[in-house]
C-alpha cells in the first residue's frame, strides 16, 4: 500500500517499475546530471522524466549496463525521498552513490575525492532556546557516527578515505557559517573536530538507513 | 561575508538585491507557483528566474503592491536556504506566507485551511539502532512546541486554528508511514496524538527560526 498515483508512479519522484535502474548515480542539480548523462551509450536513447517537484530521472546504459541518473536536490530530506521511492520501483539489490561537493575540515586540495569510512549526522536541536541563547540543551545534535559498510578503495589515486565525514540539517547554521541569524554555532566545528576522530568533510546530503548502505563521494570545494 | 556568485547571487536561490518582494508566498512545486502567479498584476510583467538548484522565484504586483511567489521544494533543508538566503537579498521586515498540503489526524474534511498556534518538529533519531530496533534511545525525538506568535484569524470560514502542527523531517518514517524499511514507527503517530495537547495536522516543510516567524499555512488532504 505504498502512496502511488493512479498510473503506478510514487508521488514525488514521479516513476514507475521499468523507468529506473538499480545502479543509480545521485546528484544535486539537473545540469549535474546532465554533465554525467552525456557518457551514456548514444542507442537506445536515455529516457528523461521531470516530475512535478523537480527531481530528475535519466536512465539509460553505460557500455551496456542499464543506469540511472537522478538529481533530487539537496538535504536529507529529499534523498529520504529518493530512497524509498525509487526502492519501491525496483526489485532486487539496488546500488546508489551519491556526488556532490563538500567542504573540508583538514588541508585537501579542491578536487579530491572523498570516500569516507563512516558519517555523523549534524542535526540543529530545536529545543535549544536560540533568541536567549542561554539553554541547558546544546544547539547542534552530533549523532554516533555510521560506518560505511563497504570496502575502501585503495587503488585511485586523489581519493581521500579512512576519514569520517559530517553531514549537516542546514548549510548555514549546522555546518557553522556565521550569518544574520542568532544560530549560536561559534563553536561547532572546533567541536566536531575535537569530538570525532578522523572527522575530514561536512556536506548537507546524506541518509542514514539500516540495511541500504549508500555510498556519498564528496568532493572537497573549499 | 555571506556566500554569493561573483554577481552578488546567494548561491542555492540563484538571487539578489532587487529581484525578491519582501512579501514572499512560498510554495513546494513550480506548477503551484504558477498558478498563483496567475493572480498577479499583468502589468509590470512579473520578473521570473529559476535558481541551478531548482528554485524558481516569480515577482510581481498584487493589486499594485510587490509580491514574490518562490517554490523551494520540500523538507526544512530546503526551508532553512531559502529563509537564511533570501533574507540576505532583502532590507527591512520580511513576511513570509508557506502554503502547502498536510495529513490531519483529527476528523476535518479535505481543503480545510489551517492556521496552527504552534509547531513541534518530529525527527528521526539516528542514534536508535533502527536495524536491531532495540536501543535505549526513541527512534523519533519530538520538539517541545513552538508558539506561532501572531494573531489567530477568527473570521475566515472553514479555517482551522487553535491546534498545533507536527513538521516531520520524512514523508515517510517521521509521519508514521508503514514502508518496507524497518523504520520502528509503528506506535509514533498514537503517541503524537497522546503527547501533545491541541496536535491536528503533520506536514514535511517547516523551519523553526527565532525572530523570524514563518506563517505556515497547511491545508488538509488525507
Amino acid at each position: 500500500d505504498f502512496p502511488r498515483t493512479l498510473d503506478q508512479r510514487v508521488y514525488h519522484l514521479g516513476l514507475r517499475a521499468g523507468e529506473v535502474a538499480n545502479r543509480i548515480i545521485t546528484v544535486g542539480s539537473p545540469s549535474r546530471a546532465g554533465s554525467i548523462a552525456s557518457f551514456l551509450d548514444a542507442e537506445p536513447k536515455p529516457f528523461r522524466i521531470t516530475s512535478e517537484r523537480g527531481f530528475l530521472t535519466i536512465t539509460g546504459r553505460y557500455k551496456g549496463v542499464p543506469v540511472s541518473i537522478c538529481s533530487i536536490g539537496m538535504g536529507h530530506p529529499n534523498m529520504d525521498f529518493f530512497v524509498r521511492e525509487v526502492r519501491e520501483c525496483l526489485s532486487g539489490d539496488m546500488i546508489v552513490v551519491r556526488l556532490g561537493s563538500c567542504g573540508c575540515l583538514l588541508d585537501h586540495p579542491v578536487g579530491t575525492i572523498v570516500v569516507p569510512k563512516a558519517c555523523v549526522a549534524v542535526s540543529r536541536n530545536y529545543d535549544y532556546d536560540f533568541g536567549i541563547g542561554n539553554s541547558p540543551e546544546p544547539p547542534y545534535r552530533i549523532s554516533k557516527p555510521i560506518a560505511a559498510g563497504f570496502q575502501q578503495p585503495d587503488a585511485l589515486s586523489r581519493v581521500l578515505s579512512d576519514v569520517v565525514n559530517a553531514s549537516a540539517d542546514s548549510f548555514y547554521s549546522s555546518q557553522g557559517r556565521q550569518t544574520s541569524f542568532p544560530d549560536h554555532n561559534q563553536d561547532l566545528i572546533p567541536t566536531l573536530l575535537s569530538s570525532i576522530p578522523g572527522l575530514a568533510t561536512l556536506e548537507v546530503c546524506r541518509l542514514s538507513l539500516p540495511n541500504h548502505r549508500l555510498l556519498i563521494l564528496p568532493w572537497t570545494t573549499i
